[in-house]
């Protein structure tokens, strides 16, 4: 099995992507657009990508990859904890470190940490947690980067701090795309999304409408601009069952029949915790 | 009046500042949070900040500041058109640029034609378009930046290309901030967040019908994590009307006794378009 992933190695998608599948061989991208690419055109059987972190939210490149521009399925989700490292050059001292580099999601999520022991480091923005590790370690005076254990280990690092995000319950959940989805298991969700032609009240509470009735319990609900002008949104939807399931496939032929765009991304199995 | 916004001098939010009051005493700030600290602490009579782009979506930053840290208050929304313009040194040509500096937003945003013109360009990520602008005029080797007209003059750069934004429709919706509201005027809109303590289906929908059973219009309804767990949103939600008004007061009452977290952001007028 062939499994792209958002790369280079070292990065958090690496990890899902070897927990998803231990034996697969995994190939690095530079994008998430790149990403689906890869599963659309058949240069990988699958691609992980993050779509929600608890502390920051969506991850909008992925839910704008999915809406506008992909045709592959979602077949699986897995939530990763996210667990922040502090690297240096083995040898370096706390007090020497004049420069802290990561990608800016991972600076935020570590603030509070970086606020207390190193309020005078400047904090500068790398296009993930595994390229500021290696821009840490070609760095000429004493720095530190926010990364990964397994990027410490590619790149020679020492871990001068463990576990410094602020918040601890600091999860991310990643999906895993193919060109089908998932049989039903019996305990499952159903991604999709859609938007209306008008602008009238009540059209989405129609549509939830259509859920409540049925008792379908709504996992998550949001919005995405649709780029066409402001305040016309694609609503993305989460919802327990599977679109095989009579109910669920009547349900959703009633939402198809109430929206203008209408697009499902998958049923897939509701992630059942770390094994 | 003194208005604080987003800094450096250059950006989209000191033109959204002074659109806002042209006379204003402009102070910049150097993050959404220090702004709205300026305005709660009366350092500045006003804020201004982006909280929604239509293609990109929410400012989440801006989303989590109203949430979670500051009790300033919407005053007024006001809607920009972005326009990008690429900015060189006085003399370069485009064929010499090897590197092409911006805030991500806005590499994101004219990455179509970054793309056709400057397939081989690097591009540098900066914390802004106005230190973007600032970064390429103190370069060493041929560079160029996406910016604003405005950024252009201040730094002495000259625009090489015009309106490079790859979707012409491309506007940000900016908000002022301030210790009050706005008295109703009779075309109001109302910003409010709400979440649940329990995980029911249906929670949400009982909220909905509350607005769609008085024919209220919902202008926007979204989700952002409640930073608990995954799974656990709080629901911001745009509705036509002021909250003085007395329907709208009675389902703000309603809605208030079906939630836990319920925290109104402001009435103000809904935007009228740019005169």
């Amino acid at each position: 099995m062939r499994v792209a992933y958002l790369g280079p190695a070292g990065t958090f998608a690496e990890e899902a992507a070897l927990r998803h599948d231990s034996q697969a061989r995994l190939i690095p991208f530079p994008s998430f657009s790149a990403v689906a690419a890869a599963v659309d055109t058949g240069m990988a059987d699958e691609g992980v990508v993050a779509i929600e972190n608890s502390i920051e939210g969506s991850v909008t490149d992925t839910l704008d990859l999915l809406i506008h521009e992909t045709k592959v399925l979602i077949k699986k989700e897995l939530v990763l904890p996210i667990r922040h490292h502090l690297l240096v050059k083995p040898g370096t001292q706390a007090h020497q470190v004049g420069v802290i580099f990561s990608h800016p999601q991972a600076l935020a999520q570590c603030r509070h940490f970086l606020e207390r022991c190193f309020p005078k480091a400047h904090l500068a923005s790398a296009l993930s947690t595994a390229a500021a590790v290696e821009q840490m370690m070609a760095y000429d005076t004493p720095a530190a980067a926010i990364g990964t254990e397994r990027a410490a280990q590619l790149y020679g690092a020492e871990i001068l701090a463990r576990a410094i995000q602020d918040q601890a319950s600091n999860v991310t959940r990643f999906v895993v795309l193919a060109t089908t989805d998932h049989p039903p298991t019996g305990a499952d969700k159903t991604s999709l999304c859609f938007s209306f032609d008008k602008d009238e009240p009540g059209l989405l509470y129609g549509v939830l409408q259509e859920f409540a009735q049925r008792g379908i319990n709504l996992a998550k609900i949001e919005s995405r601009p649709s780029r066409e002008s402001l305040g016309h949104y694609i609503f993305l939807v989460d919802l327990a069952g599977h679109r095989q399931q009579p109910q669920i496939a009547e349900v959703l032929e009633k939402v198809r029949a109430r929206t203008s765009l209408f697009k499902i991304f998958g049923s897939y199995p509701k992630y059942a915790g770390n094994k």
